[in-house]
């Protein structure tokens, strides 16, 4: 755009190329199989001519990049399929949970480019140590990003309570952080790059949502319970993660499943996390509180009573929250992530029964019950996902 | 439009005209205060020449209509404040629920022109005597329809899960109907006019959302709870009811509040109907099943040791379900219907002492309890705003 007399004519025309390079990206980067600029002008309702000059400018700015052409399905010239490019757009993921930070550099394809990640127990952390030590991580992997790779920002998952936009912590229950600020303690580590701060459970969710390759449509409308120490949630609906008022909807870790139920750590009791958190699992399978689920699968296996009723209260627990999630948010599916990821196979029958008693429209929709990847850092891949979206969303403002 | 040569570019500028008219009547329609053409050119961002002649052609129409001029606030000529027309337009808001039949004849502005409404005991009732019965009253309410008034449309309030487009009631337990086309049942008595098919608590809730005079704002983000013999619920959020994958969202009457809670009539048990509906509040009271929630009232202002505990039974569930919702949906406020509105003054201490203790971001964003009217018949409102909207969104079929 310039200032010139004929600038209104330059810059309408501008801004007409920003958006509708945006249709374009979005609408490549939304389907679930590679489109040819062909299908890509019948989606947009784009001429084919332009459809063409924007994919070239896609293609050499590397938001899209050509795969060989396939003459699968089509008439005359074989096309040409246009995939989200590896090359050049790339955002950072960071994580703090109760037992790991992650750092990780993940690119438009949503493949992890290059990570670290370092277990230790982080209940009852100082926030002020653990964000520095997360700066440092941070730092070491920007300063060994391949020249030619574009840091679209970063993105920081935290569990628990997260005030939007500010992007200030007000809770994280099982961490035992209150009221941080976040961005200020990493301001040194990014420099000039963007942060954004999300609750954890909505980043994996993302995380899911956006899966490649995945089921067409299958990821688009579920509800995400992830277990750690702590239960986390989130809602999405059409692709969307559900904010609410304030961007903390999903919270199924704290809803009552028993309300003469155990303590749980938010200071009410009888919360679905008081059921199926770690620890509990841990407690419940005679195991130490560091314990890994893998753990609990163990003992399980080998027919441990006590892990076995631990498993079956969890099991419980998890249905009756579930159903209570299900009559409130009419969403068709259940995804495991995290530790429930890990022992979702040993307690799906139980849930399901559990659900099957208690929705009400079960007879004429049965919720499915998907087993997540149980990477304990999806979060950190939905946190550089929301950042790159912003790429995809206005590519105009990222090409050079 | 028409079909000779130019018919194109009529077609197009009669579309234009039509978009137009919608985005004028829904800016009009949304304001919380009534706004003048002036006002409504800057909201649309279209030309004050152009607004003025299509409110004219709205005021015309009867879907606005013009108020005495205003001088508040104003410089130069007084402006005329736009309302909704009250004339011409109607809708028919049909309702049944486990104790009453309402059919109500609704305005623009969401008054009742003309209604009949009878109570009786409806639980375990036959579906086609009663859609017969309701047949009959709608037919003689739209036959004393003044002559100038346009029927938009019908919409039906049944408690229970409905399925949507079709309209086809899939279970509504405690009318004890099941699979019920109720749109089939009344088609002789609706002749041509259109009918919609929607949940009770799903149109009690919009007619919440949309009642005038009311703050401005207040009513678009709430938790709608609404007790009879059933306890219905709804979600909505800037507006609009939550509608979820199916439109079941919002059941808050089936979340669980105690696993080993009583049984409910939805085969489950420990939900929060089976604490807070009215024939459990009754039977606490010592009273008989026909009784009603005022009824329950004096017997507490009496001090009945018995009533008062069910009322602290019934606070602690709805206080645990309602913690339950804001969890998973993070809406601001809760608002009670039906007989919920009746005892609400009387539980809601307990209820807030509950949600301070349960809610996780209470501290940052305390729900605020909202008494609601406590129209029985709030539904049948509800169904005929529905319908009404779509004269709202597309004045242009309307007008002739």
């Amino acid at each position: 755009m310039n200032g010139t007399a004929d600038g209104r004519g330059n810059a309408s025309q501008a801004s007409l190329r920003e958006v509708n390079l945006a249709l374009i990206a979005t609408t490549a980067f939304a389907a679930p199989e590679p489109r040819s600029r062909a299908e890509l002008a019948q989606r947009t309702a784009l001429s084919r001519a332009t459809v063409s000059r924007l994919v070239d400018e896609l293609v050499r700015g590397e938001v899209l990049a050509e795969q060989e052409r396939s003459t699968a399905g089509a008439r005359g010239r074989p096309a040409v399929p246009l995939v989200p490019s590896p090359a050049r757009f790339v955002a950072l993921g960071l994580q703090v949970n109760t037992s790991r930070l992650t750092a990780r550099v993940v690119d438009l394809t949503g493949a992890t480019v290059a990570q670290h990640s370092q277990a230790g127990d982080l209940v009852g952390s100082d926030p002020a140590e653990v964000l520095g030590e997360l700066g440092s991580i941070a730092s070491r992997l920007m300063a060994r990003l391949p020249r030619h790779q574009r840091l679209a920002g970063a993105g920081l998952a935290l569990p628990g309570i997260v005030s939007t936009p500010s992007g200030r912590l007000l809770r994280a229950p099982n961490l035992g952080w209150a009221e941080v600020d976040a961005a200020e303690h990493l301001r040194t580590a990014l420099g000039p790059v963007r942060l954004q701060v999300g609750n954890e459970a909505d980043l994996a969710a993302l995380s899911v949502a956006r899966a490649r390759p995945g089921v067409p449509g299958a990821n688009r409308d579920f509800i995400y319970v992830s277990g750690e120490i702590g239960i986390g949630g989130a809602a999405v609906r059409d692709g969307a993660v559900l904010r609410g008022s304030h961007g903390w909807a999903g919270e199924i870790g704290h809803v009552c499943v028993d309300p003469n139920g155990p303590a749980c750590r938010c200071g009410a009791n009888g919360c679905l996390e008081s059921f199926a958190g770690r620890r509990v699992l841990l407690a419940g399978a005679g195991l130490p509180p560091d314990g890994s689920p893998h753990d609990v699968l163990a003992r399980a296996g080998a027919g441990d009573p006590g892990t076995l009723a631990a498993l079956e209260r969890a099991a419980d627990a998890l249905g009756t929250a579930v159903s209570s999630a299900v009559h409130l948010l009419d969403l068709p599916a259940v995804v495991l992530g995290g530790d429930l990821a890990v022992i979702g196979p040993l307690i799906r029958d139980r849930v399901e029964g559990v659900l099957a008693r208690r929705v009400i429209s079960n007879p004429w929709a049965a919720v499915d019950i998907v087993i997540g990847s149980g990477d304990p850092s999806d979060a950190a891949t939905g946190a550089a996902l929301a950042e790159l979206e912003r790429v995809v969303a206005n590519p105009a403002a990222y090409l050079s």
